[in-house]
């Protein structure tokens, strides 16, 4: 049974949703329905993303980016959670202690499905560096948006859109993160709701809408 | 009681020798001192730094200087764990490796000491982080340069070298950076090597060999 947190038993004023799953899945999608649906009851929202979401970031990434291949293993998580401590203590925790909705494309758990599906560094390791980059800061809510990876692929290849480093890699490995994501949404259902993401557009709007609802602080 | 840890104790096949201490202490005099002297008796010498060791690492610490203030501190702890796992992993394991000897200015002992004198972050934070980074990877000697900052600096005015920004902090801060290093030595006296950085730069080379040879592999 999944019971949503309560603004009054949240540490900040405002609300920290995050959108989770493979690319193809509709993240970007069910954002921008979120962002206007909440806007258009006078709510603030700060749009952002990770990597990159800060001007740090953008160096940051561009390090990960520009060095494929050559950049050690452990190197990389910490610069991702380097880039992940600026961004949260500069942009997320000040609009959520000023009462924002934040609505982030990938966040923690995307590190974690992603490693824990490369085997590379382990799952707990992973999880344990983005909670001491972001002294611990969780969503209120994660969006798992779940789609079968030769779907998603499909859906990409519609959108003749170049494929990045991570979605080139092999199909097994997209399988595997699926099931990762999943795993991470088994152990925290309070923290996810977990979409069909062939499902129409606007009934997973409807039901995110649904649980964001019953989430947000009092009108504004 | 000191006792060198013998080559047959260590893990690789080489040797890492780390130079600690304040700007102005006579690191890079005397690991120069220590490289022409190895490299005289035919030994293969590797010397390095942080941060900016490797490609990977100039990029981050231009990251670093560039923001200096705009950076939230988890994230450049994290910046430069990802720079040290960086060199670790690509210059000084495949080098300890090889059976080389490696002579870095400074590693994470500095880290901790300038955060422990900092006090924004744990210095055991600290010291995990540098450690998860590197797998572990503990110099094999530690050569703390011990100076009081005050003859640091006017050596420094003397040489007209202009400060970078940790040289430009307060003297009381430079102070508590001196005594976080003694407190490392004390508590890892097998590792450290303290020496009074006021004493002739020859006497210092001299008691840097003496110990060095004690630790040395097989000659080559």
């Amino acid at each position: 049974m999944s019971v949503p947190a309560h603004a009054a038993d949240r540490p900040h004023a405002g609300l920290f949703v995050t959108f989770e799953g493979g690319d193809g899945a509709g993240k970007t999608t069910q954002s921008t329905l979120l962002q206007e649906w909440l806007e258009r009851s006078g709510r603030t929202v700060v749009r952002t993303r990770e990597p990159g979401g800060t001007e740090v970031g953008v160096l940051v990434r561009d390090i990960v980016l520009h060095h494929r291949g050559d950049i050690a293993p452990r190197a990389e998580a910490l610069l991702y959670a380097a880039d992940r401590a600026h961004h949260i203590a500069t942009v997320v925790r000040p609009a959520l202690d000023r009462g924002d909705t934040v609505i982030q494309d990938r966040y923690l758990d995307s590190s974690v499905a992603y490693q824990g599906a490369g085997r590379v560094l382990g799952r707990d390791e992973v999880r344990d560096l983005s909670l001491w980059a972001t002294e611990g800061l969780l969503p209120d809510l994660t969006v798992l948006l779940d789609l079968d990876p030769r779907v998603a692929r499909e859906r990409l290849d519609a959108d003749d859109k170049p494929f990045d480093r991570l979605e080139a890699e092999r199909e097994g490995f997209h399988v595997r993160v699926r099931t990762e994501f999943l795993a991470l949404a088994e152990a925290e259902p309070d923290r996810f709701l977990v979409l069909d993401a062939t499902r129409p557009a606007a009934d997973l709007a409807d039901a995110v809408r649904a649980r964001v609802g019953g989430m947000l602080p009092d009108a504004p």
